[in-house]
């Protein structure tokens, strides 16, 4: 298949509609309106849950962390140190030369969305929350729709470096963290994935506050020649396929054979996979192509921008060279997909729906914000304050000029 | 005055309404749907234009460079000059270390918003439009609704290393950048600063497309002693208040006999200014405050994160060192915020509206996308793989965890 014919099939995701984005906008209104009591009425509404009390107790994340086995409590700090160590490594330093000067600077206060439900992960609330306590974040306030007890999800968010945790989800969190309610203190930023809410209310509140990305279901771009081995090359699809019936699997190969190989792996252990209705499902959107030349291969990566590309190929390393828009690329046998969303380092939030063609994983510095420092000595401002003057000129902003032309005057 | 009081006292700009909104969301759909016919109907509705064939063709733009004077050609290759080399010193490398790399690209396709009616900005052109094509990108894309024949909009147009000019503005011309037409081909990231039906629109495509930031009135913070030049004060008062009605001053200082001094060289030549109304206007913006500490004083800034910061004071080095958050700083007598809105070489394109809490100026790097490449020896695999087993289990992700352990098995 060449690129043209890929690019006319492909189809970005969107499930959202104008009827959700009225019921998001009068969510944000009534929020920013009453506050605390909006965000009860809204949790009982869509939770089914009454909360006194939204801030969730110091006392009850060190409980949850306590209550583990030593081998999670393990898992738990070794992945948050190979995260910590990851991001140190990438982090922005200052930037100084001559009459200039480029600074960095933690975010004061940020917000970050845990998804919740039935569903618990631990290894989300690393890959958010750690990047931000690394950049030196003074208030890390998580905000999460989970509502057992005690669980992994709150002993992630005791040992990440959080500073507040709060019992909130949906567009009515994403309000609350935006504008401040009497409970939640507003933020500067919010970051981290959510349902299609959490995604309409964070576009709704962009420019009020930062917003990290808008996410779409997962995706992987895997291409394998045949120096892969099949049986784990049709385990990371169904490690794909098992998050959501939306999650896609593009599996390209030059040949024919490979894709027959890992699809007869996939059809030989589609039947012993635990969440195995998921994972059919989520299997009607993969996507198998030979793949006739090189130029073609990269055109479609750079085309789709997948939010993990995965090489598992001969020819792996100037394949990598030449991907210029992906979320992040995973090379060879020993980093497989999910390697990346446990323990690598990188966070595995990542853009999603071609959206990586403009954005990127988040990271440390997501959590920084900079400036630019001026300070121009005489002579060289001598030098440029005539150009300068012309075109203030020609703008018709004489005040500019004169605010310019006192100081070559004196 | 305190900082509290002060924060208490503070009002952020807001002139965005529901009608606004929907006006705005409607247009999008439209375009999104007819495309031209719709550019075309939106132009004529509210520029009071038929345009039949939106491209600018480059021998236009070429013809406005080369009908300006010497004077000014001169200007705006010495401005482009001076911002190309900024920029490029700021520009991010790619980052290797042993099994990771963190590598940079160009984003492919941008778009930038010239606002036009009858004030002409060259400036803006090269702040936004520069910095882009030292990123290299390779399809710089601008629109303006500027109907007039020749001018010096086109001239900068023409040097900035824009590759298509349209003649489109509004929430007509972000949604056709963002998905498209005839006429345009769909951008990946659209910046720029445009009036509130502009961001209105950038807001809703966020996602879509990348954004910048949403712009709001342009505002100074001017910190002042008695080392200053009062009238080159006032002068820098005047060049902030002539920009808009709504453009805002705070001119802070120790002592009540600065601003006195200000005030009085305010009002000895205000009468002299050519845009004399609009500046009397803006000047009921203007907050004028003794400051009783420096603690005080740097609590204010990094409320505000002003988008001009001009320390013109004794101790300007160890105030402006103590600045977490602000659009620029300036310092000193030579560098007057006139001099950075055209000439110093950071983009004046900066976050105004305590925005720059959490973003920055415009510059290079917002126009590089960047990921992770993920390439792990089999030693690091192997000590870390059980952590990741066992997060993977506990978060019920049973694909994940034979995807992991196929490869420590084999």
């Amino acid at each position: 298949m060449n690129a043209e014919t890929f690019k006319k099939k492909f189809v970005t995701f969107d499930d959202t509609d104008k009827e959700s984005l009225e019921n998001v906008l009068s969510i944000i209104e009534d929020v920013k309106k009453n506050s605390d009591s909006a965000l009860k009425k809204y949790t009982e509404q869509f939770d089914g849950q009454t909360v006194e009390d939204f801030r969730v107790p110091e006392e009850k994340l060190k409980r949850s962390f306590e209550n583990l086995s030593d081998e999670e409590k393990n898992a738990l700090i070794l992945i948050k140190d190979r995260i910590a160590d990851y991001q140190q490594s990438i982090k922005y330093k200052d930037y100084q030369d001559g009459e200039f000067s480029y600074v960095y600077h933690p975010l004061e206060r940020i917000g970050i969305y845990i998804p919740g439900g039935t569903a618990l992960y631990p290894s989300s609330v690393l890959m958010s929350a750690v990047p931000a306590a690394v950049a030196g974040v003074k208030d890390i306030v998580a905000v999460t729709p989970t509502f057992t007890d005690e669980n992994i999800t709150l002993a992630a968010l005791y040992i990440a470096g959080v500073t507040e945790v709060y019992t909130a989800g949906g567009a009515q969190a994403v309000a609350a963290l935006a504008y401040g309610t009497e409970s939640i203190k507003k933020v500067d930023k919010i970051t981290g994935p959510g349902n299609k809410y959490v995604a309409l209310a964070k576009k709704q509140v962009f420019g009020d506050v930062g917003i990290d990305m808008i996410a779409g279901p997962s995706e992987i771009l895997l291409y394998v020649d045949d120096t892969a081995d099949y049986t784990a090359i049709a385990y990371d699809v169904f490690a794909q396929a098992e998050h959501d019936v939306n999650a896609r699997t593009f599996l390209l190969a030059e040949s024919s054979n490979v894709i027959e190989a890992v699809q007869s792996e996939i059809d030989r252990l589609i039947g012993e996979q635990q969440r195995t209705d998921v994972i059919r499902e989520s299997l009607n959107n993969n996507h198998y192509q030979i793949i006739d030349s090189r130029e073609n291969l990269l055109e479609i990566i750079n085309y789709i921008a997948p939010e993990h590309v995965s090489i598992q190929h001969r020819e792996e390393q100037v394949i990598s060279k030449n991907i210029r828009y992906a979320g992040a690329v995973f090379i060879g046998k020993y980093s497989p997909e999910a390697i990346g969303d446990y323990a690598a380092g990188p966070s595995h939030v990542l853009p999603t729906n071609q959206t990586g063609r403009f954005s990127h994983g988040l990271n440390v510095n997501d959590f920084l914000t900079s400036h630019a420092v001026i300070q121009l000595k005489e002579g060289t401002y001598n030098s440029i304050a005539d150009a300068a003057k012309t075109i203030a000129k020609k703008e018709g902003l004489y005040a500019h000029y004169e605010s310019l032309n006192i100081r070559t005057e004196r």
